[in-house]
């Protein structure tokens, strides 16, 4: 077999496994899980023996040390990845759910019902407990799913594939319930993006080039995590000590994420008030600071902003900073360069704070808050397996409910047509 | 400017307009919506003489009677148009709904909100009464619209277009809420798919071809309405009385549609008992009957069915027969030749309804009833727009709800990330 016909026997095995899935009790699901995270643990010397090789390997290329970095496992590491399994036993199944039921004049009695979405595809190009977290949420989900990591990570993520997948074996789970493209080729993906009839979904996670190459090859419907250009705005009624707050936590406690902001905008008439405090405080921070023309002319010393700053992503410690005339430049502004991710408003102000929550285009629009929060954790959801910043099917954080879709499933006593 | 950057300018626009209308109170959107359908009654004469020359070239190019019958407009039919729209606006406005709320252990009130999904674009071959409702769903639930109808209704559908986008821009709305690509070259398709960055979703209407060019060459999320290969099984369980008259129903009824059924499947240990007098009422109905060997020793004359049939949608009175041996053959055969549509099971046991409810992977699974109930009005839903046999984002009969999606509006009191 070429490498398409191996591609398409994986696909079609794993969606015949994804029938299987639909009658799958959550218990024999969790009992399942529980073990992979047991195995982790108990095998974690194959773990780091493969790692040790990928390792190497990245060392022999030169390879930047915050790439090796993300690439390195330790006993540590794997514990986390075990615990989060165990933390996904724990979660609710959300396979079953009766999202609506209603009955209808004709008597028939309609449910709308949560289920598996099917098969799901993971191109990803980051760190190998990712691997572990996917093949937990798609199981969990009573989805099959079909890896395809970086190829520097292959040794360790097909050491923790092949872990859990004897787990599955031993509880008589279909095994391609959980597969991975094992070959380096890149050709492997575009292969992958068009096998429709068989992957439901698929999942790029990893920098722009991946997910653009994804979205133009692909006939499966895509669900992106595209970048986080996210904004805090300062309104004229804003609390300036809480606006401070917020605004230094949403750039500072974590620069190199999605949910940081990388924007900071100022209404007008208290840029003045505010931002030389708030400038200093970023300065002792060690932030650099991109301003506009007023911001220039109230704090001095600044570089100034271009329009390709406030279109980037810097994911470090950079800020662009704009004044603006009032609230509706503001969502223009966040509507025009950001990402729909995430974007805050800082207001004492009632009609400011309901304007802005329905005018900004984003997934996750806040009040009074830090934009930091978007994430499936920290929303409650137990769980993260991405953060969607398309609108359809999904939107924002991603957990187990949104790894399923829904059917009808309709109840009569003979009801036909007239 | 050349076509590919006048639909750029077009879906620009139609972004912009979609954000206005992320404020539209649904007052002012019935209200509208009221006003549209009266307008098309009071402006009928200039549908009718538009569509008078549509239909005059259409006949000079002598397409078949079928096609013409579609094509054609009368009062009667501009009337129901308008019935429909003035339908639209008795609906709820699913905007705005809360679909979940939550408060986090650190203060943080998370609400799901229903939102307008941005700008739609929708290709379709048929009808030009779906000019007219689509603008109506997707003006109803906040959406921009940019429909690219058949060449051959192009006068039709121009009409109703300007007839409707003026009341619009009486009633002060962006007149770039509705949208309409008027020229015949094919190549417009290809560039308005190549716009993702401002059109959010596409849906194809139509035959086979058009579904499956717009999948290869889209960027833009897909929803597509694919062709409805339906089943019913009558179990070995099965009142028969009653799966004779959901048979019947189900191919009969309206044979020319999606969810009429295409393949009656029949249990081995009733099918001596029910073929017969099923296989003859449908012989007096004038249903050809295609059957597989047993059904060709139980009933004598019958066409041997073929594995292409099993793969037909015939959208005619001809009907693919097959005995089965069990419920766990007919779930796999419908799984394998269905197209996820509707299915349905004729049965009084109740382990073999669950079953059957549980593993066939369909948007709409019956239980006791006609397939002919999957549609939007049916359904109770008020409306439809289509019925989706994808499972991302909508599955079945689609309304106004599945032209929403979702966004997090998060209301805090100075909470920052620790």
């Amino acid at each position: 077999m070429n490498l398409k016909e191996q591609l398409t026997q994986m696909a079609k095995e794993a969606q015949e496994a994804s029938r299987v899935m639909l009658s799958a009790s959550s218990i024999k699901k969790d009992k399942a899980l529980r073990e992979m995270a047991a195995a982790l643990n108990s095998k974690k010397a194959d773990i780091l023996r493969a790692n040790k090789k990928d390792v190497q390997q990245a060392t022999r290329q030169k390879m930047p040390r915050a790439f090796i970095d993300r690439l390195i496992l330790n006993e540590k590491k794997i514990r986390e990845m075990s615990d989060s399994l165990r933390q996904i036993a724990k979660l609710n199944d959300p396979v079953g759910e009766v999202i609506k039921a209603w009955r209808r004049p004709n008597g028939l009695w309609i449910n709308k019902v949560r289920v598996p979405i099917g098969v799901i595809a993971i191109i990803y190009e980051s760190r190998p407990n990712v691997t572990s977290d996917c093949i937990g949420l798609c199981f969990k989900s009573g989805n099959s799913v079909i890896l395809r990591g970086g190829s520097d990570a292959l040794n360790s993520n097909l050491a923790i594939y092949r872990i859990l997948k004897k787990v599955l074996e031993k509880h008589q789970f279909p095994p391609a319930v959980v597969n991975m493209v094992s070959t380096a080729e890149r050709s492997a993906v575009e292969a992958l993006l068009k096998l429709d009839k068989y992957i439901d979904l698929v999942m790029p996670r990893g920098g722009e080039g991946l997910i653009k190459r994804v979205v133009r090859a692909s006939r499966i419907p895509v669900i992106k995590h595209y970048k986080g250009i996210c904004h805090v705005y300062v309104d004229e009624w804003a609390d300036l000590n809480m606006a401070q707050d917020i605004c230094f936590n949403a750039k500072v406690q974590r620069p190199g994420v999605c949910n940081a902001m990388e924007t900071m905008l100022v209404h007008r008439d208290v840029a003045a008030r505010f931002l030389p405090g708030m400038l200093k405080k970023f300065k002792e921070a060690g932030v650099q600071i991109r301003g506009c023309d007023i911001t220039l002319r109230i704090v001095k010393g600044i570089k100034q902003a271009t329009d390709k700053d406030y279109h980037s992503e810097y994911l470090a410690l950079i800020l662009s900073v704009k004044v603006v005339q009032d609230l509706s430049q503001a969502i223009r502004h966040i509507n025009y360069y950001g990402t729909r991710h995430s974007d805050s408003i800082v207001t004492d102000n009632y009609e400011n704070a309901l304007e802005f929550l329905k005018n900004v285009d984003s997934a996750c629009v806040y009040v009074n808050a830090s934009t930091r929060f978007t994430d499936g954790n920290q929303f409650g959801m137990g769980a993260e397996i991405g953060i969607s910043t398309d609108k359809l099917h999904a939107r924002g954080p991603m957990a187990l409910e949104e790894l399923t879709t829904y059917k009808y499933t309709i109840f009569g006593n003979g009801q036909i047509r007239i």
